[in-house]
């Protein structure tokens, strides 16, 4: 269960990390979109593995198939099908894990859940599965430039190092110039040498994500439990490894008395309605305002390592393990495609629904 | 739309804090479940306002009715309906707001979406929605606990004062000693004399609520889009003016390595599987460990103060306005049982669909 | 589980025959709807019982009261909350219900459920669990009128005695003129009578429900599971004493040769494209063709009768029964609203949904 | 939209005739159910073109391939997605559908609907949809058998041909034994006399697909919305083709009296409640009563048929059509394994959401 999201807009994943493929199906698009396989795949050569120096080694195109719902360039309106086969799999990398569970991975929760696990990988759990999430995030984002917003997400920090980046005029181009996706260049260096590092340790880090949604048209949201901010807190909860997400001026706004924090209200020069400051991050009881959309995500250090940990086989017994595949020492710079396209997924639908309810 | 919530047991809330009355429709709640209007009331009456000197001076009694579903004292297993009747309104204190919006509140957002919006208060993004959150939230709570599961929620943080608090033996009559909902009963009155010397000044403050359920057992959540941290994150973050969310080591954990962040395995004396650290807050992989679930929730320094702030009217014209109602100058100590019943419904849900899916 | 219909317009009910009374919330309806409680009430009274001499005579006013979700006449968009309070019951009419097992009623299938039965009535299978839907359906019909849509139900036959109307031509005026709701005058006349005699036998009868919406336009309706023909399939299934469900030619089709049985298209004056005939009720792989749609439910006999019947006791131990209380001999023209509200609900809720994703 | 069926036991389908594949993806089922691919395609082969000589000669092996959720022989509780290939495509069959509306198709209302339309076949109203619902069927069936559960369609009538079959003891092997799948032998001789002579004539039949639930356990379904008829009526409504649906006594108990319809309860040598008659159909107030369920769906004539027939073309020219292509002349031997599979979907998901509810 679980594995849909959305309420018109709405995808469905599948998939393990070792088995047929993974993928997604992709219910409510609307019609006559005009999308290409490239602009998909774009997305997909962000988000997959051996990209780069920094990331997992493994070598996996990824290449997708849109199995129905697209028609001469165009969406029918039917459900999108994608599939990506899986490749490159080593089971023997992941033998040890059929008796021996990896501290803060989810295969001793999935036997007590199920009482049944596919060792061969980290199953639903793999990174593997946001391949979907990715893929319709392609095609949520194209919705939403013809509509006029722009989704753009960066690493903002890894570790302790922060990077100074400006979300009002953050630009595609600067966040793909190097390979850890963050836009300010001298930190991103600072990032990259701390990454390699720390990979080569045999040990993992984690960092945050940035992810701005800009001119995104007041109205978007709902008053009560699915507000902007509720719905995009589940979304990026929901990918592997985040621990925490803020909105706006999140937990530091929580130092601020209210004549601080609160936005202001002044009229621009072409007579809109807008706010001095955006601790709100343009959302205003969980319905957008017309200002700049800011989330931020916490992804915490890779749980695989190669340095030797202590663990437990299924029977209990106490043991020591040590990764011997192939991983990311940090997911942050993987994670940007995913968050943006949690971030799209949830405005495309917020979209419709408005569309459906209130006419426009 | 977007007035439900949960999948199995699940809770439709109505009503503006201004007209008939506000409640909740609870569907799915499992039937011959002993629960008495004294067991709803009492959560109500820790959310009410003008429960003490710290909270707004508007007596509400927010006496329940229960309306259907229950019959001799036990659950028919048919949609339990509350209501709350709306009473001591003053609508001349909201006069000003028809036409005039005020700072980091709903009016303008309301206004772009709807095009209406019941200027007699708050409307849904009232805290008196939240008095059908509570009423459901009873009622999960008397589920999970005949399930062994105890949830218990308090003020972590005023601002910059943290009280220093241990989850895992924290007590409700500890909580519930002070009129802050602060354990540490010593930072419990530096925050209390605080609250009250902001309120004198016509200004807010806010912070963190944290809240853990114990005896959790493991296998509840999901791997994909509804882990169970994404969907407390989206129950915690729907509540009004919550900032950012986090599970376990949260934002901090993103300045560890894997090798201090990960939680080792090791067999306890009774033979049962458990983490020697718990990073992960009781889940891994979006399923629970068994291990105590830890959450913590942002809230901004309340909206409403009687400062004046620059701000328009509806039609854009810049003007000044001074909040002239009855407002509490920090939400927290009453967000603590809000949050505490959108983490009880989230778990009920999960315990009713792994049931369902995994019949344990 | 299972009390709430549609998925943008979107309506929960609640409330048993017995206890503080029944009702709905109406989710998702579009802002700035004018509406009156008259226009309410209005569909109500031809729902409610002892409307006539051929109705149980239990005097039930039925007066709605609006919780929230309306300001000045006018929708808010937010959740429409829909009261009617429970009246003039008597227990004592029902305490045998308690130990005994009324045949064909769902005393023994709750029972078996839930493990408990509120006995003092029907319960959530009470006809007055419909009060909410024939309310919600009063607004949709509101919301489908400005669309150019209008829903006409009638009584198409009682027992065996069948009506000569014409679904194309038929008026709301004509099936208010006679208290069977038959616009057919003469077969009117003998349905009551055939009622009336029937009534003094302690026995009763059943009949079918035509029910017509005109002015649909094309494009309403899903290609798949959401085909308009399930979705209203759905809808009146699920009303009381339904057993059976036609569009179109429905059962009398699958006794024609395609050749008989297709729509020929042609394009009429106005250049639109119609069919000739109308054999898909208006319906064709589940899209809405702008040709009426026609829909027939048939009822079964009303199972509380006069008459003594073998039945069992809650201990399984042989007895017989004969009802005391005061029933309808024939709940047909009562069902007349309640046909129309669920068609009602059903377009409605396609309509917002086409409009959400197709923008039309 | 609407391409998604159940609540807890949930399939999606996907894929249009023609394109990379049709296909499912099952989410919500038990883990650790052991099945095997040859059950599932079992069910494919009951379905797929060219099984016979009436129906039509395409020639589609339908083999399936499962992607995801299957474990050395068991489910994982993870999505069990599954991909059938298209073949055989002859477009030239089609090129005329580009621009002239086949009658009684879903042709014209995709285009008012969508706006575009895959013209190279049938789209989403393919009949190659239901092989994603007769593949989940399988998987539904098995965990229904499992729970002492058996379900058997047949055809019940072919035109005016109807079959004498006692639901109460018909078995697969009966159903199986001749191609049109009407287990009374003589009559199903006249059936396959009837459907070769009107395919010769190119013209088409259609009749009524009956199927029972044997052995299901009382209390499944719902008492309001999700009344276990009204899922069942969307289930089976949204076949192609379909135009009716009854359960038990169906629009034929219309013409009794309630003394003579109503089922009388008795109690059986084993001490259990039985009714003695079974016009319920199985269902009492939405909910099982563990009598047999039985429900009778019709399925109109083929609308594709070699005759000449009056249309128009897509800017509204009236001309005429005659279909080319190869098609079944009687849909109802390859509906049966449909029925059966929509009915297995229903029950499963009812039987886990009772689970989930009530514990049992």
């Amino acid at each position: 269960m679980g594995n849909t999201f959305g309420h018109l807009f709405r995808i469905t994943t599948f998939g393990e990390s070792h088995g047929g493929g993974v993928g997604v199906i992709i219910d409510g698009c609307p019609p006559r979109l005009e999308i290409s396989i490239d602009e998909i795949q774009f997305e997909l050569d962000r988000r997959r593995p051996g990209q780069s120096k920094i990331t997992t080694p493994r070598k996996e195109a990824d290449q997708c198939e849109v199995l129905s719902g697209l028609f001469e360039g165009k969406t029918l309106g039917t459900p999108i099908a994608i599939l990506v086969r899986n490749k490159d799999t080593r089971p023997q990398d992941y033998s040890e894990m059929a008796h021996t569970y990896r501290p803060s991975h989810a295969d001793a929760t999935y036997d007590a859940k199920y009482g049944i696990r596919n060792w061969q990988g980290g199953g639903r759990s793999s990174a593997r599965e946001t391949i979907g999430r990715v893929a319709a995030g392609a095609i949520a984002k194209k919705i939403l430039k013809q509509a006029g917003v722009e989704i753009i997400g960066y690493v903002k920090r890894i570790k302790d190092l922060e990077g100074a980046v400006n979300p009002d005029t953050v630009t595609l181009e600067q966040v793909e110039s190097n390979i850890v996706r963050c836009p300010d260049a001298d930190c991103a260096e600072r990032m990259i040498d701390l990454i390699e590092q720390i990979g080569r340790q045999g040990d993992s880090i984690g960092g945050v994500v940035e992810c701005v949604a800009r001119g995104v048209p007041a109205g978007l949201g709902m008053p009560v439990f699915d507000k902007l901010e509720a719905d995009l807190a589940k979304g990026v909860m929901s990918l592997p490894a985040s621990k925490g997400f803020e909105i706006g001026s999140g937990f530091a706004g929580t130092l601020l008395t209210g004549s601080e924090h609160n936005d202001e209200f002044y009229t621009d020069e072409q007579g809109q309605i807008r706010t001095v400051t955006n601790r709100s991050g343009g959302v205003q009881g969980g319905i957008s305002n017309s200002e700049n959309i800011l989330i931020r995500v916490a992804f915490k250090p890779t749980a695989t390592i190669r340095k030797e940990q202590r663990t437990v086989t299924t029977d209990g017994t106490e043991t020591v393990l040590a990764a011997k595949g192939r991983h990311d020492p940090c997911v942050l710079p993987r994670a940007v495609p995913m968050v943006e396209a949690m971030m799209a997924i949830v405005l495309c639908d917020h979209l419709l629904r408005q569309r459906g309810q209130c006419g426009k």
